[in-house]
C-alpha cells in the first residue's frame, strides 16, 4: 500500500471510530436519532473545527469534505443499527482511535508550522485536533470532558506532537516523521491502557492538607 | 401586506419568540437578570452566529444588526417584567417560533448555496441557523439540549430545507419557493404537536438486547 | 512606573489571577493536571477569543501572544504546587481581578470602536472581553455560569464601559479616560464585594405570583 494511501485509511478509520464513540455516548443518554447524528458529528470534526476557527482558516474543512460526511453519517447511521454487534469491535476502536489521534495531531501541528506559529502553540494545535471533538461532545452531554479525568490521552499527543515538531526541524524525511510520531503516539496510548497508567488528580484543600 | 414586509414580521417575531423562551428558560433557574439577557440573547443569535463562523462570514451579523439587538433586548426585559401575562400567550409563541425557524432555515440554505456548498452541507447550515441557539441555550443552563430528545423539531428543519434546496433547483420562483418551505416546516410543526409524535429513542445496551 | 507599563503589569496580573482562578475550580473538580492547565488557560483567555473570532480577529491574538501563554502556563503550574498557600492571597487576586476586567472591558471595548460598531455592541464587546472566559469555565466544569448568579461582576464592565465610550467622544486623554473607566470598575467591583450586594433573582413562577 502507497504512504499517501496509508494516511488517508487512518485518516477516514479515525474519523469513523471518533463517530462511533459520539454515536454510542450519545445513545447512552437516550438521545434520539436526530440528537445521536449530530454527537457523533461533533465528536468527529469539533477538534479541526476549533482549530480553523482560531487559526482563521475559514469556511471551516468540513463543509467541502464530502468524504469525512459521508464515513461520519454512515459511522452513526451503523451504530444506531449496528450498536450491539460494534461492541465487540473494542479493540479494533482502540486502534483505529489511537492511529487517528496520531495524524490528527500531525495535521493540526502541520497547519500551525505554515503560520510560523511558536512551537508551543503547535503542539496546542496538534492536540486540540485530536481531543477536542471529546470535550465537545461530552460539553454537550452535559458531563465534565473525559479528557480532563482520564489515562493519558491528550499527553500522548503533546508528546508526539512535540516529537514531530523538533523532527521537522531536522533533515529528516516528512514522512517518516509522520509514521515516528503516528507510532509514538499509538504505543504511549497502548502502553497507558495496558498498565491502566493516569496521571494524579488533584482533591480539594482539606484533602490536599490533612 | 407586501411580501418582503412578510418576511421581515416573521423575522422579528421569530427573534423576539426565540429570545422570550429564552428568558423564560433562564428565569426557570433562577438567574440574575443580567443571565436572563444573556440567554435570550445566546438563544436568539446562537444559531446565526455559529453559521456565519463556519462559513467565515465575520463580523458575524448580529454585530451590525440594531433591529435583532433592540428586539432582543425588549423581548428580554418584557418577559422579566410581565412573564406571568405572557405565559397565557403559548399559542401565539408556538406559531410564531414555527414560522420563525422555517424562515431562519432558509436564510442559512441561502448562504451555503452562495458559498457553492453541497446540498446535505446547506441543509445543515439552515438546520443549524435555526436550531442552534436552543442547543447554546441548554448548554449554558447545563443540561443535555432538548433538542436532541425532542418531538421532531430538527426533523422539520430538515424536511424543509431539502424541500427549498430542490425547489430553487427548478425554475420556480424563489418567493413562492421561500413561502412553500416556511410553510411545510409549519405544517410538520403544527401536526407533530398536535399528534404528539416524536423520533423514537435509544436506550442502554442492555435494554436493547433485552 | 510609566503609563503603557502600568496598563502591561495590569495585563499580566489580570491574565494570571484568572488562570489562577481556572486551576483553583478545576482542581475543586478533581481534574486530572492536563484538565487543571486547560481549565486555566481557557478562563484567562476566552474572553479576548470569543470576541475575536466574532469581529473577524483571526488567527486570534493568544496564538501569537507569547508572553500571556508563559503567563498563563507558569499561573497554572505553581497553583497545582503551591495552592494551599496561594489561598492565603485572596484579597491580592481580588484586587488583580478587579483591575484585570476593567481593562480587558477596554480593550474590547477599543476593539469594537475601530470597527465602527454601535455603542451597545462594543460595551458588549468589552464585557464579554472581562467576563466570558468564567463562563467556559463554568461550561467545562458542568455547571451554570456563575456570573449569571453572581454578585455584581458583569454590571461593573457595563457599566465602566458605558463610561469609556462616552468619554472617548469627549475631548478628554484617551490614557485619562482609560485609568478613569478602571478606577470605575475597580470601586463598583469593590462596593459590590464590601456591602454583599447582588443583582435580585427571579423565581418560578409559582413563586412569582404566589
Amino acid at each position: 500500500m502507497h504512504y499517501s494511501q496509508f494516511l488517508s485509511l487512518i485518516d477516514i478509520l479515525g474519523t469513523a471510530t471518533f463517530a462511533i464513540s459520539g454515536a454510542f455516548s450519545a445513545m447512552e443518554r437516550k438521545l434520539d436519532p436526530f440528537g445521536v447524528l449530530i454527537i457523533a458529528f461533533v465528536t468527529a470534526i469539533g477538534g479541526g473545527t476549533l482549530r480553523d476557527i482560531l487559526v482563521g482558516n475559514l469556511p471551516v474543512g468540513w463543509l467541502t469534505n464530502e468524504t469525512a460526511i459521508l464515513v461520519i453519517f454512515s459511522a452513526a447511521i451503523a451504530t444506531m443499527f449496528f450498536g450491539a454487534y460494534l461492541k465487540h469491535l473494542q479493540t479494533a476502536f482502540f486502534l483505529f482511535d489511537a492511529l487517528g489521534i496520531g495524524l490528527f495531531t500531525i495535521i493540526g501541528l502541520e497547519i500551525g508550522m505554515q503560520k510560523g506559529f511558536s512551537a508551543s502553540i503547535c503542539i496546542a494545535l496538534g492536540t486540540m485536533s485530536a481531543c477536542f471533538g471529546g470535550v465537545l461532545r461530552d460539553v454537550l452531554l452535559n458531563r465534565v470532558p473525559l479528557i480532563f479525568r482520564r489515562e493519558i490521552y491528550a499527553l500522548a499527543c503533546i508528546a508526539g506532537g512535540t516529537a514531530y515538531y523538533f523532527l521537522r526541524k531536522t533533515p529528516l524525511n516528512e514522512d517518516v516523521s509522520k509514521i515516528a510520531c503516528i507510532g509514538l503516539i499509538f504505543a504511549i496510548r497502548w502502553i497507558a491502557v495496558r498498565y491502566r497508567l493516569s496521571l494524579p488528580r488533584f482533591y480539594k484543600d482539606e484533602q490536599l492538607n490533612g
